[in-house]
């Protein structure tokens, strides 16, 4: 049940310590990418109604926010706008907006909000954030490979280390088909149940298969291939005369030959019975597993007409998606959280002080320090001591009427215990030199 | 009148020039607030109806942007949602739902997207990013002088240096209302009509006093004294007798001792005709002004109500706002946005030395640089050279056949335009070498 002053429903609100936990992730995944030389694109938050619709099946449409029209048009009931339910439809758009002035290939990320009005639960948000990169305009492997490596390069520098990416190619599904001439028209629904190869037992999978149509010996033996201990092997032989296959299983081995040694050995696995959003998927494709994690906490693979299907120009394109909300879950927590607010907190001994002890803060942040006065009503030392402590500040700053006699200021180190006098016109040099030993 | 694919109207679509510009000016930002030790807070796009409206006044209302409702309650054409107008009413809600998690005082800043329905025109937008930082729980006139002096601290480190920080107070006006004896109820009134002093001629804004039903004369005696040219000591000895106007001018004198020498003598400017929002700010206002900018481009103020009016605790308040849109375009454009989007090219001189090339990208990645291997069909080297330097590449690495048969790169420096061969084992030192003498 929501409380009055809840977030909405499926939303959250960030405070300091886990927001900047969140922009340090960030932050690390975005150098990477930088790293890759993918550049930065942000869109509106909300595109027009008509860009969004129809691109993500009746399924995705029901779950798109539509904003209201507005003034007179209010009244109607009608939408006009609707909140970006992914970041591919705006890449779209954008390469048709400008498509001139973009480099390319257009190498682009794009990290930011979007929408969805699913049903909330469990570690499922209406408002999370995507964190995609994409290239237009290669059909080359290695911008696979790049788009690939990218997303493992920010993983494991978010201090993931147990994962594994489930390789495969659409042309190697294809080449399946080809081979155990499952008709066209039963193409995807096979594939579909194939990919439930993890969940429901071979048995029941043949069922379904026979159910779709396939006849049950055929279904059998393409059960009994993809899960048995040589399947990989099986599965090479099998696509043997078939050309599409073959191409398949090159793009596959071209894959795991670039990406080694940048991604070690053992980490990308070809995965023939992974199937993954089949539908616009057109070479390459792959998933990121967790151990414990159910679904994948990233994906990636080649669509090469999706963005002309999107209202985009007709270009080749490729690029890979982080789970980030899932991976922020598995991240262990960082230092950086648990840095306090402030390094020098300034007391507040009376109002006659108060202009000095200011300005002293004002010299601590001059050194480059992270500073602040004492705010609250209290006079008493002891509590703005504990104020201090609370902000986490490493030296707290006391000036009273002896300091002010002395033309002299107390900084006492939070750690130690110690105090020393500081002469008021070394206060911030001496800071400066403080810090850069408890940096040291 | 806007294409198909332009963003709609009143968005923008941030390519990486303008985004790196943005996200810089941004990072600058930050870094002072925190300084200051204000914390980040960062809460949903959108709220709850109830949570926004009502909150602006009619006029604001309306510019809200409302969201329909979902599934079955589509057709009802009724909003429940309500997408983010400012970012004050979100902290008001924060600070009741999570009152005792926060620290007290609360000092916050908040820096992201607002959407209002505004009619779009030059430099107005419907989605923008609004920059605040407000203390809550603390009544010291200190946590006024910290909000104008972090406000000051941000636009001179973005690099600007002619704005003036016009300052007064609530209370000021209030004393000026009670010195000229104006009803209670035409207070209001009368401090709109001063405030347009800027705008209007004298004898104007004395005729819209008198039509809002001040005396005449009385009116005459107040815009004269306003507009005289020793007009700040005529109305601090209009002010002696009025107790509302001595604690003013008390809080207008404590800012201006407070905040030298931290902001430059003649940079804060005590304006006793500047009203600023008049209907919610309770102590010190201020305004910061820059020539050629129509209105302002930062504010801030005491507001010691406002927060439990909006649903949230009695709490004092205080807080700055950047118009950081303004602030942007008044900018010098930085040297980040110049540099180029890669360090290093590798060129990719046919697919059997597409793996090695794709490799040596990435020794130059592990090398700290920024790196990527040609992703085009062209495997001539006058055109793969174009793209390195189209994309502001530093070094192009070129690895032919002759450079695999001597087990090594040419390194081409695209600004001397030598070239030298590096043993391919040593390329990602020699760059990172390389780097750090360029970088020098």
């Amino acid at each position: 049940m929501q409380t009055q002053f809840d977030p909405p429903s499926g939303t959250r609100d960030f405070l300091a310590a886990e927001l900047e936990e969140r922009e340090q992730a960030f932050g690390i995944i975005r150098s990477v990418f930088l790293r890759y030389g993918f550049e930065p694109l942000q869109t509106p938050a909300f595109e027009r109604l008509d860009v969004l619709l129809g691109k993500y099946g009746d399924e995705g449409d029901k779950l798109v926010f539509k904003i209201l029209r507005r003034g007179e048009h209010e009244a109607s009931g009608e939408a006009d706008l609707a909140l970006r339910y992914d970041m591919t439809v705006p890449l779209a758009r954008v390469a048709a907006a400008h498509g001139s002035q973009l480099p390319s290939p257009y190498k682009r990320y794009a990290m930011g909000p979007v929408w969805r009005a699913d049903r909330p639960g469990k570690g499922r948000f209406r408002e999370f954030v995507q964190c995609d990169l994409d290239t237009l305009g290669s059909a080359s492997l290695l911008a696979d490979a790049e788009a690939l490596c990218a997303q493992h390069d920010a993983l494991a520098e978010l201090g993931l280390d147990d994962f594994t990416i489930q390789l495969n190619s659409r042309r190697v599904l294809s080449g399946l088909l080809e081979a155990f001439k499952v008709p066209a028209e039963l193409g995807t629904g096979v594939l579909t149940s194939l990919d439930k190869l993890d969940k429901l037992s071979p048995g029941e999978v043949v069922a379904e298969l026979a159910g779709r149509g396939l006849a049950e010996a055929e279904a059998a033996e393409l059960v009994t291939m993809m899960t048995a201990p040589d399947a990989v092997d099986r599965i090479r032989a099998a696509l043997k005369p078939s050309e599409e296959g073959v191409a398949g299983l090159d793009e596959v081995d071209g894959m795991l030959s670039l990406v080694f040694p940048q991604v070690p050995q053992g980490r990308v696995v070809f995965t023939p019975r992974m199937v993954r959003g089949l539908s616009y998927y057109t070479g390459p494709i792959w998933e990121v597993r967790a151990p414990g994690v159910p679904g994948s906490i990233g994906s990636g693979g080649r669509y090469d007409h999706l963005i002309e299907h999107l209202g985009g120009p007709d270009t080749p394109a490729t690029g890979s998606s982080l789970g980030v909300e899932r991976i922020l879950s598995l991240r262990p927590a960082s230092a950086a959280s648990r840095r306090g607010r402030l390094d020098v907190a300034v007391t507040i001994m009376g109002e006659e002080l108060a202009r000095e002890s200011f300005s002293i803060a004002g010299a601590a942040r001059s050194a480059g320090l992270r500073a602040s006065v004492y705010l609250g009503s209290s006079g008493k030392l002891g509590r703005q001591l504990k104020w201090a402590s609370d902000q986490g500040a490493r030296w707290c700053l006391i000036y009273g009427s002896s300091e002010q006699q002395a033309g002299a200021v107390t900084v006492r180190d939070m750690v130690s215990g110690e105090q020393a006098q500081v002469p008021l016109d070394d206060i911030g040099g001496y800071l400066a030199r403080a810090a850069a030993v408890a940096g040291a």
